[in-house]
């Protein structure tokens, strides 16, 4: 195993500025000179920028980036984030993981993948693309600090900004790392819901050897969880997999062991397809709970508190897809799948204002100890975004 | 209502007594001086004392009592305990919770009914009955302070202590507040056992919008706990309700809401009659556990960590415990139920040297806020007490 210290002297080297950046402690919330860095190599390109901080109240300030090359159509933008998430054990990494160092070659440390590896490629695609003059039409970047955390900071208020500024994008794509295992793999154009609740049911507290005095909640929790996951929510829809229910915690009051609680409370998570919107999905729940508690000797007192963190959505714009999977195709010799598996990104707000999918590098070992990507796989993104760009605004 | 103190003039006034235990401080494992005061109060009726001071390793030490009038047989003993549970909110108390009073007919303080009252009715009863003399045979009292702990240094070793040195008990009556609401309902004449135990399910944790990288512990704790209680333990046994599993507490770990635990546990408490032993409980809990981990798809990883704090037992000596029943029956008009209901007592510990049965107080508001006691029913009790004793050694 070797392992060296990067040069940065060649700025449109992808896997140098991969580095730079990963040297900016940039761990949600903090800028810590990720997005500073990012604007003093686009101003030179001719970018205009916009620095947004956004607040909210009892929420740390966020620093965001809105970057403009160009005034026309159509308007093609690269989405991303610069925060990443904490490094965990520090000792357990191999090497430090905010100070990168390429390994065997992998270009190691906290946020190679997830995502400041494929800002390094768009970066240095950028400068190559436009060596020869502007686009045909416009360019931006919108960078956020506020990915990993609680995203309202972030991309959430950037789209309302450029919409309350009559900034129109025509396409996106976000540097996500889309790819579960080898480059090409897969391009997301879409992504299931996510929808988070609390479901309480009460009893009544009591000593374990008067039961008839108490009223034990954990068999009618577990009657009602039963309920919820007995039968499928549906068959999938489209490009989607079927809606999925996770129970994530289980939870009674500390109490004595020869105490039945009077409470009991379970959480969980539905990822779902567009067979659902939050709303309709909460109340096919609550009927499900309802059912469950009407036929349970003595009837259930349940209370559900539900939070849909994103909709379900799919991007149907097929010329844009197939014009990315074709670029992909050209330079990996695979045909990507067009999949709407995994987590969320804040390719949910994007949507909104223009149809968008998510393309980057290989995600394995992204928020994991060592995270890394290797350095051939950086070069090779840059060039698919390079060839991205060139046949967007030769396209239109 | 009226609140007035309670004179400690008459030795002989049980609820001058009762109140003066209660004016001791003995929160389990505090002393508090209520053990030194029924010494002083036995010592001139000719008891011999014995303290004996137990400890066990991280446990404090605890204060003891053996106090023995006579040598001969038949040898009859009172059991009690002096440590109290802690008072709670203070500020919720009618009255300070150790500082007693008579407020409209009740006495009201820490440990009123579980158990000082009743300690102090045998201690008059006791003043009573050998006015006239020494008893034909032996009267004990085995008096612990850790009855409401952790029961390792209080009974459990008065009885071992009992056995080394050769002190042989014909018949024991503990002075449990053993009437659910008026005097004379009940005498305790058995107990159901108690299991503790503690089963953990493992899975794989993971992220919930990846579950088939995942194996939610969930779903399969709900399934081993639908099997633990989906048949009845058993019908009953003799004077004993069927035995009896709650789930006291569902847990996993503390995660984010998106990640699926990677374990899930729930604790439980049966009360066991004498169907079975606490091996021989676990043993079939275990079969049931088994045959529904086989029965899932894909199996189950279970583990099981259980203990038994008390054998269920049944006092079989219908001549003593008619002849406390007629005794009851004689003052209050009332025939008590024979009982093995409710929670466990330091019977479990006597029943392995004497048939042990438990009478006293009314239990209503034992552990709770302004715990309280009618003082007619001291009154009442300590005839009651003296009645027993004068029956039981004109029997013998």
């Amino acid at each position: 195993m070797s392992s060296q210290p990067i040069s940065l002297s060649a700025q449109s080297d992808p896997v140098a500025l991969a580095a730079e950046l990963i040297r900016c402690p940039s761990v949600t919330p903090a800028e810590g000179g990720a997005i500073d860095l990012i604007q003093r190599w686009l101003e030179p390109l001719g970018f205009a920028c916009e620095r947004l901080t956004f607040a909210d109240e009892g929420l740390p300030p966020v620093d965001n980036l809105y970057a403009r090359l160009g005034t026309g159509a159509p308007h093609f933008c690269f989405a991303g984030h610069t925060d990443v998430v904490p490094a965990g054990s520090e000792a357990a990494w191999s090497v430090p993981p905010f100070q990168p160092a390429v390994v065997d070659g992998m270009l190691t440390g906290r946020g190679a993948a997830d995502m400041k590896g494929a800002i390094a490629a768009f970066l240095a695609a950028l400068a190559r693309f436009t060596e020869n003059g502007k686009p045909a039409g416009s360019i931006s970047l919108l960078i956020t600090g506020d990915e990993e955390g609680m995203a309202i900071n972030g991309t959430r208020k950037l789209v309302k900004w450029l919409q309350e500024n009559g900034e129109t994008i025509d396409h996106c794509i976000v540097g996500e790392p889309s790819n579960p295992e080898i480059m090409g793999d897969m391009i997301k154009v879409g992504r299931r819901g996510s929808f988070n609740a609390q479901l309480t049911v009460s009893g009544i507290q009591g000593h374990v050897a008067y039961p008839h005095h108490a009223d034990n909640p954990v068999p009618k929790l577990t009657a009602l969880l039963a309920a919820l996951t007995g039968e499928p929510l549906d068959d999938g829809y489209e490009r989607f997999q079927p809606s999925n229910l996770e129970v994530t915690a289980l939870a009674t009051p500390p109490l004595a062991e020869n105490v039945i609680p009077g409470e009991a409370g379970a959480r969980f998570n539905v990822r779902f397809n567009p067979n659902w919107t939050g709303a309709s999905l909460e109340a096919h729940l609550r009927d499900r709970l309802e059912e469950a508690a009407a036929a349970h000797d003595g009837g259930i007192d349940w209370t559900l508190s539900a939070r849909t963190s994103g909709e379900a959505f799919l991007t149907t714009d097929t010329a844009y897809t197939d014009l990315l999977a074709d670029c992909v195709e050209q330079h990996t010799g695979r045909r990507p799948e067009l999949s709407t598996s995994g987590g969320t990104s804040d390719a949910r707000f994007i949507k909104d204002i223009a149809p968008v999918a998510e393309f980057g590098l290989v995600g394995a070992t992204m928020h994991k100890i060592n995270e890394q990507v290797a350095t051939g796989d950086i070069h090779l993104l840059t060039a698919i975004y390079h060839t991205i760009l060139t046949r967007y605004f030769d396209a239109s």
